[in-house]
Order: structure tokens, then C-alpha cells, then sequence
């Protein structure tokens, strides 16, 4: 949610010389996107975005997938913003020296509080993504995936602790359980992995598309049902709306029916999904100055979740 | 520059139902102002600026000068944001619990590094703006202008000396100047008060618009033409650029001759803008925590032109 980088108007015009895309028009930032800087950009030829990825915080060698899965996502029907080509074929270029590319604009609304309807459509809309994206050829492991989780809490106990007494045992249970516990074999493809409601327009009640690419990989697709139930379906106090769980859920198998194995597997990966962003939040944390007018997320929001994850989902028992 | 508030989709529809403008297409924050909160909104009928003031930074009786004074520029052919009037007829209304305005999109495009082309049409722009705001009948006092800048001083002669070693007695001796020789009785009027690079857009070479005008006030037409020099005249290094300078007076020339006394006066006008943009600026920096990410303009800038100013300016005398 910030803009990083203040393109100059000599340097805007420059990476414009490589498009087919005309002069700017208007040219503003946005408060869009976490790991890079968004421009409403307007041309003679329509309206789209610049993005421009900060070095610090993305990784130049991954924006090609990223860039290729909206692409490839974007001609298979699937409402992501088009990646322009500039005149030579290429959709990744530099401005002022950053890596930097253009993507159609995309109309739509993302919702704060989603009904019941926006999740089942947003449901829905993550199946058709995962249906989209079949037969997308470049590959990236999940760098925030199962296998790093152990590893990436080692440095963080004392943080842990000082968040919460005795917090960093738990996490550490929970470690342990989700090492034992987590499934195999599972359908597995490329997977959005941070489809929060801040990446999903709507129109109205409608799934109109979703936005933000730029923690795409390889996963299981069940992974990526159980970061959106985390993201989708807990009330500000903290507990599991199980209504808007079998919404989202109802609305994802109307496209894609989940196997058995995936839905005897939800509750093991809702658990660890909640453990993923826990850990980067609690990273985000300890690196965050006191008093910085930027506040980084609560890592107690996906601590709350962690203890109901614990306690174990019921999702496909009982009535629908 | 920032987005300060959150807007849920449930208070804009309802904010929105006040207006004959359709629904919400597309929503998104946008870095601009530095007093409120701008987003891009599309509806069914057009695109707009909402704006949604801070009542920590804005005080909502001003609210009613600034969004008539760009009614009126607007209806005078000025290329200023025109709000847009809801169904009671009123241009100031509230988003949860806040008051906003909406007003009309403008293309265009800032410029970091204006040319002397553009320096002389933003001159003429500039003019174009007192004309046009001529005949307003509303009164807002400058409430940052001469007479107040000693009171502001008074609690940061601490934090100027900690800038810099022996800076407070150098910023009184030139209060002492401003006000034995702070002139009178020049042409008076609405000013925009903050006529800087980042508020002008341009369509190439050619002024285009100005916005933001949550400093307008009353005051000296040469006033304005005195902060504006300071924006648009000085190097990167602090030195002052007489060609950057003469440019913009021939363009504000082009529109609106000053007078003989405007011209006595825009040296001591200069001097007076400089600290009154250093003094605000001294504020922000005493105010702003250590480590914020959010960095405050530079006081020293503005010390620096105040050392310029010191020295005197010529702007007329010498050749064209």
C-alpha cells in the first residue's frame, strides 16, 4: 500500500518510447500492491498500469512467472490484467533503472467486508483461476511454502515470546504437527497464494478479477482454497464463520469439485496457511522501527487463527 | 501523499447514493494531497477525484472557501477540478463521518523537473488563476502568511538551533526584516498559496490545470507569484536560476503585467515566502518520530533559499 519510487517525467517518457502505446496523459500513484510501486497510467491508447518492482522487496528472476501466469491466465479466458507487450515483444522492461512493466487496467471494487454471495463468486473465481492457469509451462517452488516454515521461525523465537510469554513453544508444537501432518499428492499447479479480498475486484454481488500476481507459485491448488478460507471467512473477533466458509467453498467447487484427499486435507493446510502468514507478519514485525507511521499487519490476527486451527475445522460434516 | 482513510465499500455506496452518479466501477487510493485522502473513482457516468478531508489536518470550517473558489474558478473557465454538486445541490457532504467532496478527474501530468517552456506557461497559468477567481466573494485570511510567523516561530527557536548551530538568531533578524519591510497595500485577492510543481499539470509543454487548493487563501497576487518562484526557480544544489525566474514573470506577464510596486516588492515577497515554508516545514520535522518511514520535507531546503534571499534578488534589472 505505497508508492516507493517517484518516476520522473524524462524517464516515464523514455520506457513510453517502447510501447505502441502513444504520450501519457495522466500519471498518478496508487496505494495498490506491497512489494512494488502501482501508477494509474493514461494514454492516448487507454488506461493501465505501471508497476514498478523495488529491488529490495521482489526478486527480479521471478517476475517473468509472474508476469507469464497473467499472460498466460489473461489469453485462457481468465479476468487478470493483461501484461502490454512493448515493440519488440517483451512485457518486462526498466524504468529508471528498476524493472518495471504495464498491464491493462482492470475495472472493479474489492470489498472490506464480503457478503455471503461475494464469497461464493470469489469462491468461485479462485476454481476458474486454477482451471486458467492448466498448461502454464514455467515453474516456481512456494519459497513460503511447508518446507521453509521450521527455518524461517528460528530467528524469530524472541520475537515470538516478546509478542506473547511463551508463544514461541507453541508455534514450535505447531511446527512439529504441520511437518507430520502436512499431505502429499495432492493436485498441484500454479496457485495465486495471496487471495485476500484486497486482490479480488467484484462488480457488485460478481467476481469481476483478481489482482497482484506477485506471490504466484507452484502449490497444491487445495493450498491456495485454505490461505482464501483464512482470508475470507474469520469475523474481527477472531472466530471461524463456518457459513461463510461452506460459501466460499460451495462457490469454488461449482467450477472444481475438490478430491476426497483435498477435503480431508483443508483443515491440516487452512492450519499451515495460517502459519505462513503468521510467520511473515511476525517477521515484518521485529523489522519495523517504533513509532514508523507505516504500521506493519498484526501477526496477532493470524495467532488468533493459528489457536483455532488447533482446535481443528469441520467443514464438509453436518448440513450444508 | 499518503491515503489516510480506509473508505468500506458499504459507506461509499451509501455516499455515493447522495449524488446522480451512478455506482462505483473502480475505487483506488491515490497519492495526492498531503492534508486528505484522494481516490480514483470510477462510476457509470465519468471518473472523479473523491477527497476525504483529515480532521486532524484540515479545518472543516475552510472547507466551504476552497471547494467554492474551485466552483468559481471553474465556472470562470479556469482549469481547475469542478466538485460535483449532490442532489440537495451541496459540494461538501461526509464519508463515514468525514467530510469529502467529490470533484471532476483531470488529465494531465506534474512535472519534477519543469523546463523553461513550461516554467513560462505555469507562469501564465498562474495569472490565468487571479483573473479568473476575480469576483469571488468569499474571505479567508492567510493563516500562515507575514503576521503570524513570529508567534510560529517562538516554540522552534530550540529546534532551528538544533538544524543548525546559531540558526534561531539568523531567523529573527530576518523576522525583523519581513515585518520592518513587509509591504502594503499591493493587489489583493484569492491566491492558491501552494502553486508548486507537484500541483500544476501539463499536456506537454503547455499548463494544463492546477489543483489542490487547500491553502487558498486571501492574500498579495504577488504573494503567490513569490512562493512560486521559490518552487519552480531554485537548482537541486540551492542556487537560484534567474533565466528558471524570468521565464515564469514573462508567462505570468503574458497574462496579468504586474505593477511597478509588485515588482519593488517580490524580492522581500520571495524572502517572506521562503520562511514561511521553512517555518511549517520546521514544524513537521520537530513533530515527525526518529525512523518514521514517512520522511517530512527538509527544513534546510528553505533555509538555504532564505540565505538566497538574504543576499537580494534582481529580477528586473539587467537584460530580458
Amino acid at each position: 500500500m505505497a508508492v516507493y519510487t517517484e518516476i520522473a517525467e524524462d524517464d516515464l517518457a523514455a520506457f513510453l518510447e517502447g510501447f505502441d502505446l502513444g504520450r501519457a496523459t495522466a500519471f498518478k500513484g496508487i496505494a495498490e500492491g506491497v512489494s512494488n510501486s502501482n501508477y494509474l497510467l493514461e494514454t492516448d491508447k487507454g488506461r493501465f498500469i505501471l508497476t514498478v518492482y523495488e529491488p529490495a522487496r521482489s526478486n527480479e528472476a521471478d517476475l517473468p512467472y509472474f508476469l507469464g501466469l497473467m499472460d498466460h491466465l489473461a489469453h485462457h479466458g481468465f479476468p487478470s490484467a493483461k501484461p502490454v507487450a512493448d515493440r519488440r515483444g517483451a512485457t518486462l522492461g526498466r524504468i529508471a533503472g528498476k524493472p518495471a512493466a504495464i498491464v491493462e487496467f482492470l475495472p472493479g471494487l474489492s470489498v472490506k467486508k464480503p457478503t455471503h454471495d461475494q464469497r461464493r463468486s470469489a469462491g468461485a473465481g479462485l476454481a476458474w483461476l486454477h482451471q486458467a492457469a492448466e498448461g502454464f509451462p514455467m515453474r516456481r517452488a512456494n519459497n513460503l511454502g511447508q518446507h521453509y516454515w521450521t527455518a524461517q521461525f528460528a530467528p524469530l523465537v524472541g520475537e515470538a515470546d516478546k509478542l506473547k510469554p511463551g508463544l514461541s513453544k507453541t508455534i514450535q508444537n505447531d511446527l512439529a504437527l504441520l511437518e507430520k501432518q502436512w499431505p502429499s499428492g495432492l493436485p498441484f499447479g500454479p496457485i495465486h497464494a495471496d487471495f485476500f479480498p484486497d486482490n479480488v475486484f467484484f462488480n457488485g454481488p460478481l467476481f469481476a478479477a483478481a489482482i497482484d500476481f506477485y506471490f504466484a507459485c507452484d502449490d497444491f491448488l487445495a493450498f491456495d482454497v485454505a490461505v482464501a478460507l483464512n482470508a475470507w471467512c474469520f469475523e474481527a473477533d477472531g472466530s471461524f464463520n463456518l457459513t461463510a466458509a461452506r460459501a466460499f467453498l460451495h462457490g469454488y467447487e461449482s467450477r472444481r469439485p475438490l478430491t476426497a484427499a483435498e477435503k480431508d486435507a483443508l483443515p491440516i493446510l487452512a492450519h499451515g496457511a495460517a502459519m505462513r502468514f503468521f510467520l511473515t507478519r511476525l517477521e515484518d514485525w521485529g523489522a519495523t522501527p517504533a513509532g514508523a507511521l507505516v504500521k506493519p499487519h498484526d501477526p496477532l490476527e493470524y495467532e488468533r487463527k493459528l489457536a483455532v486451527h488447533r482446535e481443528g475445522l469441520h467443514l464438509f460434516d453436518g448440513p450444508a
